[in-house]
């Protein structure tokens, strides 16, 4: 939808679900305020002292809230931190967190961090299929002695998308706070955050928001929370119109804003202004459009050409986020020659190949020419030959 | 010392405590970091993963500390939070934590939330002028019932600078542990933070170490507390070896890197990169000589032709960080008419105009003109009449 608008790098890249690619405006903008720390050093915080608020607008409109509830500040692991101190509660018999065994592992670390600190339990529902979660088992575990809940959106191994609005619904009916964490939907689909009643959520923006390696994290909080006051308190969430009278009080800012903690990385900043800038000229509906329409025509080919390769992440449309993955014994041998071919894939343990075509820059074309090359493999054995070494990828 | 290598604004920048001047490197290196985005993608992670170990070396050189004992992460607020998680452990009568009613409000503001969260107090040492704190009000402080001590290296009003290894000695004989908050000593001076005995520390790398608006932070922590889980740990400091495993049980690093939480961004760790580089090639006790030559050039400067402006750093060398700190009832005037006169001063509430000549870039030629103009202002009475806006300047 937007392939002219990013460094496209040679070959095939389907791994914009852990680094999405370069908007060519970045490069820009970074020269700019390059230019601003030269030119101005200091005096740049006049323009730069507001910069995380202002891109609160567009990030809200990615995750279905208001302005308010939300910012652009830390990292996913701490900004659940943040939000764990401020919202896990534990109080007589209610004291139980209820994660996934399929959870991203630092969320699992942030979470035992808490009920180690304050006496409660992890309970981990577990996968029946090793892939997937079932609603009913996810319904289950939130009995009355929950105190919060935390689930992702979508599965980050196979890509299993939940239900955020019924699943929001049965944690309030079990008297606890939920919470998401949206790292990868944030930038492949619509979220409506805000009228789910979701409590809070957190994402990053690396992925499918393509703003960089690292970038600068995001949370929600919904407005009903705005009273209380952070549990990890920091002088960038201080309230901005009193900041710098440098007193010894904390006196919150008024919204989400008040989750940042030290001063924010202003290069990383920028560069997340430029991923935003091209969402905010995009339909969202029509970015899920063609993530599905992108999705669809993988599966179709696996399915007709590599049926050795099986598809995990789930078939019908609610259920799917914005990526797609192949369980196969000699997946990590697959991910590895695919590299020396030019295609970048993914690779999780054990078995799982992810493959991620994105609306914003990935085509049909692609896509065929990668499944036509596993196909090669697959029969000619030569992955198993491949030597290059695993890379990390986050 | 190396002005060359930075990039320097017109007029006059005497607020490099404040924001540090960009090395002309920096900008190179980020060029290069942003092609491997656009070239490589996800694949540069192959190169980018152990990036924050790969300052350590240089880190731990600016603070007096082995390279298994600091790393480039987060914010001190954030840090600070972490270590606070971690080192913090109240039991029975002994929960007191002593800070000083001089400290940077966002020190304040993580103590605070510790001790509420952890039923203990927090005792503020106060000053007995307004400006400076006294060693025996400081150690009269550390009462049995002191479980942590935080102090600042420098404070940030006064430039005061305290007696790192005699407050380490004075913490741990009243059986508490210490932490420093070096912001306004990190890159001015040596440190010898693990043969003080210092427990921990925190501070900014965008001040004197020039590494940008809102660059990561740093943190110190002594090895003798390496066996320690860490209170809010992410998978960033999981092991590095085990990290792509993503087990559910986290693994800490072996070092301080396991106080690492989230992916963190490259863009901002790559300026860091670029300023660590400029120091690598100083000795740090010529760095601090050139500094107090520089100070105490403005201070003879001030007695002899602003004398109405009151210095209220230390005089002695040992009690003087890298700034120089003058109080008046119109110092908020003062401050902005000097920046309509193109020099860049800092000034703080109520009545303190800051002054950094940094060692790396500032000259005696700018000191002498600064003081002339404020000898010009302060007999015509100009800044009374100035009405420019203050800035937020961190």
């Amino acid at each position: 939808m937007r392939r002219g608008a990013f460094a496209v790098p040679p070959g095939i890249y389907l791994d914009g679900n852990s680094l999405g690619l370069m908007p060519l405006v970045t490069r820009d903008l970074l020269e700019r305020r390059l230019g601003e720390w030269s030119h101005e050093a200091a005096l740049g915080w006049e323009s730069w002292f507001g910069l995380a608020e202002s891109l609160s607008p567009s990030i809200a409109r990615l995750v279905g809230a208001g302005a308010h509830e939300v910012v652009a500040t830390g990292s996913i692991t701490s900004n659940l931190h943040s939000l764990l101190a401020t919202l896990y509660r534990p109080e007589g018999e209610k004291r139980t967190v209820v994660a996934t065994a399929l959870d991203f592992p630092t969320d699992l670390y942030a979470l035992r961090a808490w009920t180690d600190r304050l006496g409660g339990t992890l309970r981990l529902v577990p996968s029946r299929d090793g892939h997937t979660l079932h609603g009913d088992d996810l319904r289950a575990a939130m009995t009355p002695d929950v105190a919060l809940v935390l689930l992702p959106t979508v599965l980050y191994r196979s890509g299993q998308r939940l239900d955020i609005p019924g699943l929001t619904a049965a944690a309030h009916a079990a008297g606890a706070v939920i919470g998401w964490d949206a790292a990868h939907s944030i930038g492949a689909m619509p979220h409506a955050l805000h009228d789910s009643g979701a409590d809070f959520a957190v994402w990053c923006h690396y992925k499918y928001v393509n703003a960089g390696p690292g970038a600068p994290g995001g949370l929600y909080l919904h407005e009903r929370w705005h009273h209380l006051t952070p549990g990890l308190p920091g002088w960038w969430g201080n309230d901005k119109t009193t900041q710098f009278e440098m007193t010894t009080g904390y006196r919150k800012a008024p919204g989400a804003g008040a989750y940042q903690t030290g001063t924010p990385s202003i290069l990383a900043l920028t560069a997340l202004q430029g991923a935003l800038g091209i969402f905010d000229g995009l339909n969202l509906a029509e970015v899920r459009e063609r993530s599905l329409a992108l999705t669809d025509h993988l599966i179709a080919q696996v399915d007709r050409h590599t049926p050795e390769l099986q598809v995990v992440t789930p078939r019908s449309h609610d259920e799917r986020g914005g990526h797609v993955s192949l369980a196969h014994p000699e997946a990590r041998e697959l991910s590895r020659a695919l590299r020396t071919l030019g295609v970048v894939p993914d690779y999780r343990e054990p078995d799982i190949l992810r493959l991620a075509p994105v609306a914003l820059y990935n085509t049909e074309a692609e896509i065929d020419e990668v499944v036509r090359l596993l196909r090669t493999l697959l029969d000619s054995g030569e992955h198993r030959r491949t030597l290059t070494p695993a890379s990390p990828v986050t």
